[in-house]
């Protein structure tokens, strides 16, 4: 946690910018930092600014701070990720993980490969997905929390909601068997970019992403776990 | 697990190609493969080389394969990896997934913002390591074992050693507040980056790192976890 992020709940009403801190952020803020009066963290608001929050009060169970916020979120990042469902945990790292690079619309889509079951898991559930999206901000001093949008099947969603993502912009399914390397192509970072389940995708399903606009391309000849493929990509970007 | 490794005691010695797979690795192919005679499985022989194991006999506990090895593992990642101690369970995804990208140097040393206790975790042992490594070779089909080297003194390492890991190649220490960042400096694989602990290395290490020779970079405005970063900056090496 770099950030100490704030929603409306926090704000005591006593005073404008006064904030009561008494969950699993009061126990790490414990941990880390010198709770003391007057003491300054740095905090930000979901949705808005970021600055610093002065300690007013500490007791056993929480603290009070009064906050001065100024500084905008950093840029987001303009790439749009589709990913066909991992296994919930991994689902949970790719949130936290894509949520910390910046990227602001994340689509889990279903795919031949994917296992039926882990459409069911409580990972999925709004309130999870919303606390691992708040894990990765945290972690990446950012505010603006990213869409996350799943789709239980493959074809209407790529026929009918992909061209309104995409729209103009250039989109890169990441599959291993193709002539396209991430090494020999541009890739821009105002995108969509498609990561299929283990395996890849297959290739009627790999046919219906190119028919609908989408470049083929290879990250290269290692496998890597989808939470690495996903930084790594974007480390390949062009700016 | 996209390939099975296989090491000399997996050998049977009745017959010179032929192996028996009885342990997690007989379990993960009765999970994810047609387990029948004469089906053909991924296989490589860690430190060499990479091919098909074809199916003989299959019994409640273990299957016996006749492998052909013929293709070598890809390229190696030339960059050398040190990285500042991250707490033991990071540490295990570190290496993971160092090795999957191909890194075959990686370097844990000491830093003022090690906690000291990390040094004692058994995740640290050679064999808890060397498990790890190879469930990064696994994913990402490669066969070559990284040499992974601990340091538990900052100082000595960086004046003593430092020197010749770094040789007449580039090294990057990615520090937050510099004025290069990642993406207005020509990144080279053939390099050494270094990586700090939470909250960054102090002003007298990264003095000590400089005066060694290192560039200090910016990875840009969002902080990444260690293992989420590693990929990032080899995303964007310039090939």
């Amino acid at each position: 946690m770099n950030l100490i992020l704030l929603t409306d709940d926090d704000f005591t009403h006593s005073k404008q910018n006064r904030v009561q801190i008494a969950d699993r952020r009061f126990d790490h803020i414990k941990t880390f930092y010198n709770v003391a009066a007057d003491q300054e963290l740095p905090v930000g608001v979901v949705g808005g600014k970021m600055g610093v929050g002065k300690i007013v009060s500490v007791s056993n169970s929480s603290l009070l701070m009064d906050i001065t916020v100024t500084t905008p979120p950093p840029e987001p990042c303009p790439t749009t990720l589709i990913c066909a469902l991992p296994r919930p945990k991994t689902a949970r790292k790719v949130v936290q993980c894509a949520t910390a690079l910046g990227i602001k619309g994340i689509y889990f889509i279903n795919s031949w490969r994917v296992e039926k079951s882990y459409w069911q898991s409580p990972l999925l559930e709004k309130k999870a997905i919303n606390n691992n999206c708040i894990l990765g901000l945290e972690q990446a001093c950012d505010t603006i929390m990213p869409t996350i949008t799943l789709r239980k099947r493959f074809k209407p969603f790529v026929e009918d909601e992909l061209p309104d993502i995409i729209r103009n912009r250039p989109s890169y399914v990441f599959h291993p068997y193709t002539g396209n390397t991430i090494r020999n192509i541009e890739l821009l970072p105002d995108s969509t970019i498609i990561i299929g389940p283990e395996g890849g995708f297959n290739e009627y399903e790999i046919r219906l992403l190119t028919e609908a606009g989408c470049t083929a391309v290879s990250a290269g000849k290692r496998i890597l776990r989808v939470e690495y493929a996903i930084p790594y990509i974007l480390g390949n970007f062009r700016l």
